[in-house]
């Protein structure tokens, strides 16, 4: 496995990868939902890149920059395990440079849910993402179904500018009780560890209302709510019942696949999850 | 010459061209500045591609889109004399279609000169010039100096977003007489066309007087004023001594490679024009 800091040695090395290319990009800490990307991209790419790189203009001036957990040597073994070709590990000078001053933004499908209560999340990650699709030119890149709106804000992003790259959308992994993984999973603490099984069972109950037949989206977000209001540790920020492609949310009817998200703090770490209702075309 | 409208016909067509590809993005309504940026891309590349797109996004709502000349067949005429291998004509629905939502927006250099005058003229310019990238996939792309701010942007665009693609910056080409070669200058009667003179005639007298070694901008800025203002058929838009990077504008002295631009209409007709002082590295 190669590594490359600087954009050129990242060109250098790319250029020299067996195409098609699978890319999957990260912020590190790595955990098996980021090894599932690895995986996918393995089983359909000649070579697989990653990168690595804590992206500051995601970050809202009260959110968790400064504290996002990092471990680059436990990151590189587990990438390297995993048969990954190249990863690129920017610096934060390297990929916004004195006078840095091009935004991509997405505008409609980025106002609701995460975009709705962390402004100005969505234009870091396109930007951020744009820049690394010029930068590592795959074929196809993998994003997980967790972040669920960044995948959709994403897939509108490359249609939009024509990037000629497919994206791939990998489920969910979860812990064996259910809990969505995420880096962030580090900062609860035992207790709160328990507490934050109630946003993949809210999600879990409402399912199987949906499944039961029910078609009003108040009567699932109804369900989650009354599980989240019963664990003291939870503090919701939001239940969603969407359209899967706009994001816009449903008021009536769920007649096509909808996307059922939540939102929550656990102590002060805040946490989201999702699943889709419905056959699933990302495109 | 092959030609391609839809996204897929332009992908399929360039699949098949030999790299490098050098590509000339227009708006059609060709004339010898941008057929000089043909013949550069011809001498350095094994492939030319060229676009016609009048693209609606850089035009403000009071300017001149729906008249903006256009004349396909000469154009495609001309490109194919100048041995360009394929032309992509999309239509606005292709570029924009239902649903469309992303932007690319460079932000400091944007905000004098042209941008001060023609809000969200240089949003519709990088996102529709990213666009065109991605889906050309060039490793050369060919501008005219004629647009400097224009060149400018797109040059920083290139470095933020980590396009890996050369930006090559042609210069000016002017009738016999001094007029920068413009698809506008059709616009023009008889006797605007003899006034309109009057910006290559200020920039020549000012460039004559930094040749003599004035350096203060202000002594220039009024060379030119004076002149535009005898001129009864020009209305000044601005005068500008910048610094030709950053595009900000230079106060006390010039001491290093400095932009000297001017837009005025004549009569109805808005144009622009600009010279370089001092040696340039366009990198």
């Amino acid at each position: 496995m190669k590594t490359a800091v600087s954009l050129s040695d990242l060109r250098t090395a790319r250029s020299q990868l067996a195409e098609p290319v699978g890319f999957v990009p990260t912020m590190g800490y790595l955990h098996a939902g980021h090894l599932s990307l690895v995986r996918a991209a393995r089983a359909e790419c000649a070579s697989v890149v990653a990168s690595i790189f804590v992206n500051p203009t995601q970050f809202g001036p009260k959110e968790d920059l400064s504290t996002y957990p990092r471990d680059l040597p436990s990151d590189l073994g587990l990438l390297e395990a995993a048969g990954v070709d190249l990863v690129w590990t920017p610096t934060p000078e390297i990929m916004y440079p004195d006078g840095y001053q091009t935004w991509v933004t997405v505008d409609e499908i980025t106002q609701a849910l995460e975009g709705s209560l962390r402004p100005g999340h969505f234009r870091g990650v396109t930007t951020v993402i744009a820049k690394l699709f010029n930068a590592v030119q795959p074929q196809k890149a993998y994003f997980g179904q967790k972040d669920a709106q960044q995948a959709a804000v994403i897939r509108q992003m490359r249609r939009d500018l024509n990037f000629p790259i497919d994206i791939v959308v990998c489920p969910i992994v979860r812990e064996p009780d259910g809990l969505a993984m995420s880096s962030r999973n580090v900062y609860l603490n035992p207790v709160e560890r328990q507490a934050a099984l109630v946003l993949s069972r809210a999600l879990q109950a409402a399912q199987a209302t949906y499944d039961r037949g029910e078609r009003n989206p108040r009567a699932l977000l109804q369900t989650m709510e009354k599980l989240i209001a019963a664990e003291p540790l939870a503090r919701l920020q939001y239940v969603s019942c969407a359209n899967l492609d706009s994001l816009l949310e449903l008021d009536e009817e769920i007649n096509g696949p909808a996307l059922l998200s939540i939102a929550a703090f656990i102590g002060k770490t805040r946490l989201i999850d999702n699943c889709v209702l419905g056959a699933a075309d990302l495109d």
